[in-house]
């Protein structure tokens, strides 16, 4: 039978949302307050994408509903919905756990002693390297469930776990396969992170520093490019100097990977004002970064990622999101998902620590998680709100109001998670 | 056919823990550890309790398991296995919630607006006491299942919502409901915390505070006397001076209740004191307790019960942990789940929650939340631990290694719970 009509084509329609979180203020008449909330909200997609969204009382008025079948709606019964999370810092390619080394370093034991029986990074640069691309890939999936439960719908992924040209390459192929899986996955972004660490057989040559910043540069890069959307390097005292990260991120940028920095973790490093410098993506971490130097990332337009996990896991003091704020610093909030520092596929997790131990509030937390992640990635454009044009990447949570999260805190209080119009998870 | 055998009747057996964690070291020869670990450990259970426990391979040779249908047994899967957790103060019957007024103090609105504006715990006494026993049986019924799948297989209950007669008797009503139900539900203990906080209508007159005192001693202590276990008083500058304390206590201990007191949680209130000097079974929070308390209470053999989950939700100092260990004092975490300072059933983020802010080893932790909280609740004979005679109350956690907790955080490692011998979540 033919249609006449001039109603928008759709084949997602999402009803029943008691709080239509939008996180982007502004672009619709009913959207309220700092999050965009659409009360009694609705939308509809097509091929993926948001065609439109409203209160649920005008969906019939603009969207082709009859014959849809009916398996294209999903009822939010009554929750809340809000985009999905974007986590923009994750390194969720790696083999075996440091579950021990964790209780051993909370039970008191020193970095000195944990290093001399052979843990730290580099005994899950062993365990990956030793893996073959079958067995980081089960590794890997089982990882990106757990984001894809708890929210997460797209997710950044980064080498560094190889320090050699096969074993990075590999779990960039893993990356890969993931991203082009059938379904039930977030998104993936693959970022090299080749910079991570010096890996150990270049560790005792007094040129080994020199020679694998070369290896990085004049090999590696070349070698992933147009494979990795993103280049980051640790650039700490106990990693990379700011002459050799300028160096990469440099060579980086001219083969057309986009910039990204571990920046002032564990000191003031000096990262986050090359990132600036270079106009990067984002700096990350930025615990110890100076007031000048968060003027210059504001100024540079640089997005600055939090990391609550990592203070959380190591008993560190928090970031002090606050001074990024008044300083004018685009923040994001990510889980920085790894087996040493953090080890959580959790943004709600994240969003309760920003609350909780940043000193922000819950609609700071919830745009840094969501548009402030996906500025993190330069994918604004895409996903992090819920706007026509947009990917259909949202989340229904188990709740009437978002204003659950951080304070009904360690459960998971996503019940359903859609990607590009499919619902994924559980 | 006749069976002819000296092995024990079993109705329930487990299998296949790869580490099968007993909190209860030098109680089994194979029980390594601080926790009393058993490497590919088994176990039996007739009646809800457990007749056998130990390495897998002798099981056979004591448990009668010829003809046992195939639904008595629980396969680990060569994951871990641990007693259930054992949350020993809890506020799970209450009606509405306070997600706004939480959002807005961490957005920086002062406690006496918020207080102006209706907030606070009379907001939740409102709600409670406008509520049927079968809306807060629906209710309570819901937080159940989240404490039972987060692992938690005893849950302590508190009144102290109601703040006269009826409702304090329809909220204990409600949790003797629920300890009678069928099945999957966790073990329910009933404590009457009358003495929460003063209630509005006894505000504006003098005597209004003695005369309510009056109330919980007179009428609700007898009335109620049989009906809970356990008698507390939330003893502190905004609530019930020592001496009220102290009365209240008294006349319950001589109505044949077991005593707690919320002690020492916002400033030196002189609870814990009055804790070890009436031989309280715990003291809970602590966080302003001096060391000639921690050491009275230590003598007096008072459990110390702390609630990271408090100084999470307020963003205030955690509890000095390590000076309890330091003094003596046994040692219990626990959730103290409720709408207004913690609302979180889950046991693993207050150990993990022990681990990065206070300074407690993973095997502090988990004795505290099993074998501690059941120390809290006068039951240490019944539950906390895996040992023969105990209750057969379980968790099957969803990775080989309870070393996960705390380091693998903010979700749920919680794969199967098992009350009595029952598999009961998800």
């Amino acid at each position: 039978m033919e249609q006449h009509t001039d109603k928008l084509a759709a084949d997602f329609i999402l009803t029943g949302a008691s709080r239509l979180v939008t996180a982007a203020p502004g672009t619709h008449p009913s959207a309220d307050g700092a999050l965009g909330v659409i009360t009694r909200g609705a939308l509809a997609a097509h091929a993926g994408r948001i065609v439109w969204i409203g209160p649920e009382n005008q969906l019939a008025a603009h969207v082709a509903l009859d014959g849809l079948p009916k398996d294209a709606w999903l009822d939010a019964g009554g929750r809340a919905v809000l985009p999905g999370f974007v986590d923009s810092h994750t390194h969720f390619v790696f083999a075996g756990d440091r579950a021990e080394e964790f209780q051993l370093r909370h039970a008191g034991v020193s970095y000195e002693e944990l290093a001399a029986r052979g843990g730290g990074i580099l005994n899950t640069v062993r365990a990956t390297r030793s893996a073959s691309a079958h067995k980081l890939e089960v590794i890997a999936r089982e990882h990106l469930r757990g984001f894809l439960i708890h929210g997460t719908t797209t997710v950044e992924g980064k080498t560094g776990y190889g320090l050699d040209l096969e074993t990075e390459a590999r779990c960039l192929d893993v990356m890969h396969t993931l991203a082009t899986a059938p379904a039930d996955m977030p998104r993936i972004v693959p970022t090299f992170l080749g910079a991570h660490t010096i890996p150990p057989e270049y560790r005792d040559t007094p040129d080994g520093r020199a020679r694998y910043v070369d290896l990085v540069c004049e090999e590696m890069l070349p070698d992933f490019a147009g494979r990795a959307r993103f280049c980051d390097v640790f650039c700490e005292r106990t990693a990379f100097t700011v002459p050799e990260t300028r160096r990469i991120l440099e060579r980086a940028r001219d083969l057309g990977y986009q910039l990204k920095l571990h920046a002032n973790q564990l000191g003031p490093s000096g990262g986050a004002g090359l990132a600036a410098a270079l106009g990067a993506t984002s700096a990350d971490h930025l615990d110890f970064a100076s007031d000048d130097e968060m003027d210059a990332l504001a100024r540079a337009g640089v997005v600055g990622t939090l990391l609550p996990g990592c203070s959380f896991s190591l008993s560190i003091p928090y970031p002090a999101a606050r001074r990024l704020y008044a300083a004018g610093v685009p923040v994001a909030l990510a889980t920085d998902f790894n087996p040493g520092t953090s080890y959580s596929e959790n943004m709600q997790m994240m969003i309760a620590l920003a609350v909780s131990a940043m000193g922000m509030t819950l609609d700071q937390a919830l745009v840094a998680a969501t548009h402030g992640g996906a500025r993190a990635l330069a994918m604004e454009d895409e996903v992090g709100s819920l706007e026509v044009g947009k990917r259909c990447d949202l989340i229904v949570l188990s709740t009437a109001d978002e204003r659950h999260l951080a304070y009904h805190f360690g459960v998971n209080l996503v019940a359903r998670t859609v990607v590009g119009g499919v619902p994924c998870a559980p």
